[in-house]
């Protein structure tokens, strides 16, 4: 193939038309600018080359993190903005603040980082400018890509981000696959970094010397989701979601794309710790929230799971007048805020989920009386849960979206949880004109469905929690009525999934999945039992730590309310536990292993403490010196028997025993294999 | 997630999702087909499960070769494609049939197969219909899908083929990648099956077992490319090129899939001999093509790539009459048919790559008379090759072809070499209207473009040599008038690439790029130097049994003329060695380590002999027994000397020898490092 460029730059005629095809440094470049972290722990370069193609890396304590990667996109209807560009200006800037969360895992959340802005302008295309903004976190670092408004691109439309995370060192990644059919319900894999397929995010890596890398994406608005696709090595390059009516994104005039995450740490926990993602979103644009509740939910739904009634009509219809008042009485009496109630409306019969055509989102079945058991609820202190199960119609959803939240408002059901199973085949999508179209709920329209729900949902005063969701980016600062998300394999697979979920599912969820923003992972399933009673690979002990490893602002007891009534020991401490957080500390963890974390209530000076492992026994010391120094503490200690393993019946050993304590203790916290341990710390005498 | 199935179908309540959330065999499924190859050698099964998925797995000689993997379609304007199947009807046919090719290889193809037809309805999609069929032979399977008219689904707008191809035995790859820019022309990779990223096709895999397996597709019309992307472990899965404009493919009515092909074979040269794509491909439209013309061709273009002159306009252009005159003069001289010329038109000076904007393919630069040029050729009995590099801009040389095509046929330039050099944009497309995008040259359209550029030219008489191509499928076949293309990394990355070619480059192209069809690899750099003297990894045998090794039916001794004249002695092959065959034998060899080729030139008795090995010294093999038996041969010998190497002066130590031989005999062939041998075998006495 001939040369596009003068014979004097023969290393630009071989290398710069792609940066891939030619070994690091073979084009000359310059260093544009060089960022550190305020506490000089993390460090990014960006080059520019002859060819005027940039690149990032990042170092950690002089390290290198992420070796050199690419930055830009490929258009549809325009050249591409990858290469050809010169700085026009650069600046940098410090930031120091502290915010406070509505809820959250911390009430205060300090965003202390250094921003770097860089103009470039391609020259040969009419000057058309882009910014990059890097913001460096002693824990991470996030950029962006910032389109002007500029007569030379009205729109851009998208079709490549060319964007890499080239990892510098050799590593493992714990990833789920994207692109797949209800990807995110996958078991999530742990392989050499180099044998990724198409991931989503988070990604997580560690590399041989102990470096962990979180790789996901801040505030995703109107913009595809981004997937990560190994390319080559240990060279992961973004991949828009496809659109079915395009280019992957479409914007017109000035846009933001959302921010590019790496939350970088020497330990999973100190991954964990980052409020990276927080951090990089917009603040609370909804103001006074007091509307949203933090709280704890049973309902009508592990006995649908465990085959005992259906969701759809007929003789062992679950979403009864009667089953329903049932659980608001066991909530009342429980001090439960809510009862979630699926299969209520019609559309429950026949193949729902090829398309949703049948639901209805304000009729419901002729046995289910909402409005009086809305009252009745409301009467006993309860709320009903409201539930929209689309099938992935959207289009269908959004027909009746505002009598829907209307209809809930009016009855005082403040909290909705949503559904968007597919049985394959993708999302319906309205438009344009009556037509219908399938396509990705990960694509930019899909992104556009979620926070529109969110939105006109906070119009009503109405909390969200989205089930089979786009990957959670922080939005919940924005919006705090996003309350929760499903968006992965959540505790429904210990009923009948094939497979069930692994002993060391939850040890790699913390490290993955949660490093995005709260699960609504349903734990509790105090029986250890799914389908025809087959065990789960869980001690009791594990199934009480999970409402503390697991954080999710709506937390729901998810077993029988049967099975509760004959657990009173262990269901004390799921009456106890709060699900909104002054301050969380990750004590230790290991990805896939063990993870210990120790919470401190909202308005409270209880501390919670929860441990799971995988399917190793182990010891963990657990420092109380997060305690309040001086004061004595009673521990209430929910831990495995001596001979508890999830391998066996002996798997429902659990001891509960208190202990006089203060923070200059170290409790040494034995775990059962496939165990946990759940420990709630109260000042003694209140 | 709720259950969208009847709970009778727990198993299905889990797995029907998707295939892969399943450990094979977890769902039930009935066995629809089994068919074997003609020699029982191959077998197929498909597959059907409970909920209607397809899937299909081979055997060869019993053992598991392709893992149950998946079928079906997601669309964007109709339900998936992908569950809900039963079985309408199926048949099985034989087939066995030899056919001759105009040009090629080998002159007689057999046919040799079974069929199996599979036609699929879904029952609940208002009885929509598929069919699949599959051809075994017993080098290779292909599928391809057929998709019927009917008022059920007047146009597919395939949003993702669900085609997997699940490697059962570990297994070893060689790949390019794909999605990338100018990607056909990275270094072939090695790497573990599971490591593969998104790759393009061929890509040849080998199990640890020694099975060989190559992946690729025939009859590549109207669709987009399909890439092969890894999904888990070691199952891809189809990607089909993006589309800027909409689906990655739609159609309308009737239409069948390219084959998804699989040659596979218990070593690598029993790979090279299957015929399973060409076989696949729609007979000769084209009747009488004996104005195509097998042939050898010089150059002004390595000049070029050496820095020497410029394909731009100035004191250094090398497109000049005079010194294509002198060209002209040397392949007369010589017995050459063609005479490449690059640079002569109009456009090179400036940024072509970045579009293309300013070439014109009917107006020359004012020192290159084209018509007197192409007069004093033909005076000579030798013919101009044309050259139409558009820079990617498909837009621009789709309006001016038709004009281009009618210059060239008048002056009797009966053949062409085109390029689709993009600096990374994408090319440019033409439409709605007088808009234009960018995007894939393997997308559906840039598919569409490439067969177009073809079947114009044969209306014109004008054969085609396309660089940058999309993958070759074996439309020459078809279109017996699409002589060659480049689609991999060729000789001029050997003048200034970065990295140059390894040692090892031929011995993988042999086993991956060769399998789907001729490459004008431009080989007989006999310099053996690149740009400044820069030596490249080869000897002198080497490049001179390039021309057996790497096949194509038009063959340029790529060097300067006044190299060529400096080495008489290695010319000479180069004068002798024909470029269209009646047989091909690959006699030994092992994917980027050796390979030994013999091929007997059409309407000859002569036999020729191209040994390469990589950096490793060998001794080979070479049974004459492919000679016709009871006859006496002349051996002229080109091969290493004893002091050889490609990382020394050394590599230019040839030694030219005779020996008298016959079938009976076997060649024992030592190969230098970096080294190979060549050799013509005529008859004794004529």
């Amino acid at each position: 193939m001939p040369h596009a460029l003068p014979l004097s730059s023969r290393w630009l005629a071989a290398c710069g038309l792609a940066l891939a095809l030619c070994p690091a440094g073979a084009l000359a470049e310059q260093t544009l600018a060089t960022v550190s972290s305020p506490g000089q722990v993390l460090s990014v370069d960006v080059r520019l080359a002859d060819d005027g193609r940039l690149s990032y890396q990042v170092r950690r304590k002089g390290k290198p993190v992420i070796a050199p990667s690419r930055l830009g996109f490929l258009l549809t209807n325009a050249p591409q903005l990858d290469a050809g560009f010169s700085l026009a200006r650069q600046s940098v800037a410090d930031h120091d603040s502290t915010w406070e969360q509505p809820w959250g895992e911390r009430r205060h959340v300090r965003d202390h980082h250094r921003e770097l802005r860089l103009e470039l302008v391609q020259k040969e295309r009419g000057d058309r400018r882009l910014a990059i903004v890097f913001r460096v976190f002693d824990d991470g670092v996030g950029f962006r890509y910032e389109f002007p408004e500029q007569a030379q691109l009205g729109e851009a439309k998208i079709s490549d981000e060319l964007t890499e995370f080239t990892v510098a060192q050799p590593a493992t990644a714990w990833w789920i696959p994207a692109g797949e059919l209800m990807a995110l319900e996958y078991p999530i894999e742990k392989t050499p970094l180099s044998e990724v397929g198409t991931a989503n995010t988070p990604l997580t890596v560690r590399t041989e010397d102990g470096t962990h890398i979180a790789f996901h994406e801040a505030a995703l608005v109107d913009y595809a989701s981004m997937w990560l696709r190994k390319a080559q090595g240990q060279r992961l390059r973004a991949q828009l979601a496809p659109s079915a009516t395009g280019a992957p994104v479409e914007r017109k005039g000035a846009f933001t794309t959302p921010w590019r995450t790496m939350q970088i740490a020497d330990s999973a926990a100190g991954l964990y710790m980052s409020d990276l993602v927080l951090n990089l979103n917009e603040p609370n644009k909804l103001g006074d929230v007091s509307w949203v509740k933090p709280s704890k939910f049973i309902g009508v739904w592990w006995e649908m799971h465990l085959g005992r009634s259906t969701w759809g009509s007929g003789a062992k219809h679950g979403a009864t007048t009667q089953n329903t008042k049932r659980h608001i009485d066991f909530a009342a009496k429980h001090g439960f805020r809510g009862v979630l109630v699926e299969g209520w409306n019609l559309g429950w019969d026949g193949n729902w989920a090829g398309g949703g055509a049948d639901f209805s989102f304000t009729r419901s079945y002729p046995d289910f009386d909402l409005p009086g058991l809305a009252a009745y609820a409301r009467g006993k202190g309860v709320r009903l849960i409201g539930h929209h199960e689309t099938g992935g119609n959207i289009a269908r959803y959004e027909r009746q979206m505002d009598a829907a939240y209307q209809l809930y408002a009016r009855l005082g059901v403040d909290s909705i949880k949503s559904g968007y199973v597919t049985d394959g085949g993708g999302a319906v999508f309205a438009g344009p004109g009556k037509r219908t179209h399938f396509g990705y709920t990960d694509s930019q329209e899909g992104v556009r469905h979620f926070q529109k729900a969110v939105t006109e949902a906070a119009r009503h005063k109405l909390a969200i929690d989205t089930h089979e969701p786009v990957k959670d980016t922080g939005l919940r600062r924005t919006w705090p009525n996003w309350l929760s998300r499903e968006g992965a394999r959540g505790m429904e697979f210990n009923a009948w999934g094939n497979p069930i979920n692994g002993v060391d599912h939850e040890a790699k969820l913390v490290f993955t999945r949660m490093l995005s923003g709260p699960m609504d992972y349903t734990p509790g399933i105090l029986s250890l039992q799914g389908v025809d009673g087959k065990p789960i690979h869980s001690t009791q002990a594990k199934q009480l730590a999970n409402f503390v490893v697991i954080y999710s602002p709506v937390a729901m007891a998810a077993d029988l309310i049967e099975t509760y009534e004959k657990h009173a020991g262990p269901f004390q401490f799921i009456k106890d536990v709060p699900t909104d957080w002054d301050d969380t500390r990750v004590i230790n963890g290991e990805i896939g292993e063990y993870a210990t974390i120790a919470r401190k209530g909202r308005n409270s000076a209880d501390w919670y403490v929860g441990a799971v492992t995988d399917g190793s026994a182990r010891a963990l010391d657990l420092p109380l010196s997060f305690l309040e120094a001086g004061k004595r503490y009673t521990a209430e200690i929910y831990r495995d028997g001596d001979q508890a393993d999830y391998r066996t019946e002996r798997r429902h050993d659990l001891v509960i025993e208190k202990r006089a304590v203060t923070s200059a203790d170290t409790l040494k916290l034995k775990l059962a294999p496939g165990g946990g341990q759940a420990i709630r710390l109260t000042p003694a005498g209140g």
